[in-house]
């Protein structure tokens, strides 16, 4: 996908919708030009608000649309900007399950522009169905509480602390997000399901014994509409070591009604359990707190909790790196 | 799918891989003509032996693949068998993942005698996300100790005895053979992972107070390869009740290495505390034991031995029917 961007966040209302967004804008911001947002929109970047227009006079390359929502399907109302991107001369960035090639005025505007159409979300190749072959080198998976909670962000971070130890590791894409920011992944929930633990098998292949794969999670073992992914994604990572994310304050599952988030003590014990079919040895060695809506006091104490909860060190990888977590996991998973 | 129906069991060498082909001859003996078998094969489903002209000319008018393979796939030396029905005048119907029409060889041949190609496992509408929402009705989910173990058996078996109770009842199929004896059904598995528990929301819709759904199960929570598909489909189906399905004797994983069979109470309690998410009120209400390798003594023995260690009702639903447990789970699940 061609920089620099243009990130589109239409009329989006809720923070956790426009994760690709704020995932590109985070890693990858040198690459992101601006965000194009219409007037109902709630969500900010922190990037210049440009219209396709400015953005394409500025040089960008590529609309990315950074919102997702529910079944990943394109509102028609959006395409119209589809097509101005595509007649400006950039290509079109979608991790929506719905193809950008399936909708033919998009197809036809990018035929007639000679544009590229990104489907990041479409994965090209076949997988097999899992085999429980025990791999060689270590995984650590981020899994949590709940959806679009940090699990990406946590890996991300865990990648960056063990690399600033010296440790060999390889950061392992499992969304449209995660993808678009490696260059490469699967986005695990557009898998066919009886392939989802052996494509998660292929995505963390053999390595050196001191290497680190540091898996992306998805979804949660407590949300009713994502669990089968959490767990073919962690059967498939076999993973050594888990970190868990949590957003402290957060009392719901999100885009469900009437589900409380689990205890840290259940979720912990949940994902080890799940967990321990393919790695008997997996154990839980940290938690991820989110927690971009408190202060930074409040984190602070947010923080302390947690650890004497669960007797495990926790940090905000976004305020302050995974130093804590990755420093625990090489003592206690090697 | 046109019946009287050829069953297609080739090279097959293992029973649990022909479960379409027993499924079939079980449970709609009356559509089945016969069975096509290579000289290799080492499966018998008790039907005639015929070629495809032999069944032709006995009024065969569809060729059915009643084997699996892992993944789904079709392989080359099938294929101038299906060419060969197809040229006879059947239509040729597929439960794998790979579909018929992607082979080029076999678009021809359908083409060409004016015949049909049948996925079964092709899902030819969308599914929405999982909302958890609760639905009227009662629901009971066969799951497995490990796959191919009588989960189908067992909810058609269970249908069966609520239906002879005056109970409204209809069984839901999730896998393919299901689907084909069913005539309607989702093949679960080939559903894409963000949508598994959607489709299995969607599968057993609201219904009045006293009807029960008996929903066919899939995977095994200790299955490597398939436990994201189990927990999608136990989410979505949000069961009143679990009946749990096993082999005596069973003491591996199939289609993998080195993982054991889960005991029992293990099984139970992993499936029921999964279950508790969208249904708090779940209950286990029995077991069904697959007895088909142990004779009517053994078999009698590994019930009692169930019976003691789970303190539920056991029973073979082939050899016996399911009423213990559907008089049980009516007691309890109402």
């Amino acid at each position: 996908m061609p920089a620099p961007y243009l990130l589109f966040l239409g009329d989006c209302e809720i923070e956790e919708a426009a994760k690709t967004a704020f995932g590109l804008a985070q890693w990858r911001r040198d690459q992101c030009l601006g965000q194009l947002r219409f007037e109902t929109c709630k969500i900010d970047t922190g990037l210049p608000d440009l219209s396709i227009q400015e953005a394409s006079a500025r040089g960008a390359k590529s609309l990315v649309i950074g919102v997702v929502n529910a079944g990943g399907f394109i509102p028609d109302e959006w395409i119209t900007y589809f097509v101005d991107a595509l007649d400006a001369g950039l290509d079109l960035v979608s991790g929506m399950h719905q193809s950008l090639a399936s909708i033919p005025q998009l197809k036809e505007a990018a035929d007639r522009n000679n544009r590229q159409l990104f489907d990041v979300r479409s994965n090209t190749r076949d997988f097999e169905t899992g085999t429980g072959r025990k791999r060689s080198g270590k995984r650590v998976l981020t899994v949590g509480t709940d959806c679009a909670i940090g699990k990406k962000y946590s890996a991300l971070s865990i990648e960056q602390a063990l690399r600033k130890r010296g440790v060999k590791a390889d950061f392992r894409a499992t969304g449209q997000t995660g993808v678009m920011i490696a260059g490469r992944g699967i986005a695990i929930d557009a898998i066919i399901s009886d392939f989802l633990a052996g494509a998660a098998e292929w995505l963390s292949p053999d390595n050196d014994p001191d290497h680190w794969d540091v898996i992306e999670g998805q979804g949660s073992l407590f949300h009713p509409a994502y669990a089968g992914v959490s767990v073919g994604l962690i059967h498939g990572s076999q993973p050594d070591a888990l970190v868990l994310c949590h957003q402290p304050g957060r009392k719901e599952i999100i885009s469900v009604d009437g589900f409380p988030l689990p205890s840290l003590p259940a979720c912990i014990d949940l994902n080890d359990r799940i967990a321990k079919l393919t790695n008997p040895n997996v154990k839980t060695v940290g938690v991820c707190a989110n927690t971009s809506k408190l202060s930074a006091q409040e984190a602070q104490d947010a923080i302390r909790r947690i650890e004497d909860e669960v007797k495990l060190p926790c940090c905000d990888p976004v305020r302050e790196g995974a130093d804590k977590i990755a420093d625990y996991m090489l003592a206690h998973c090697s």
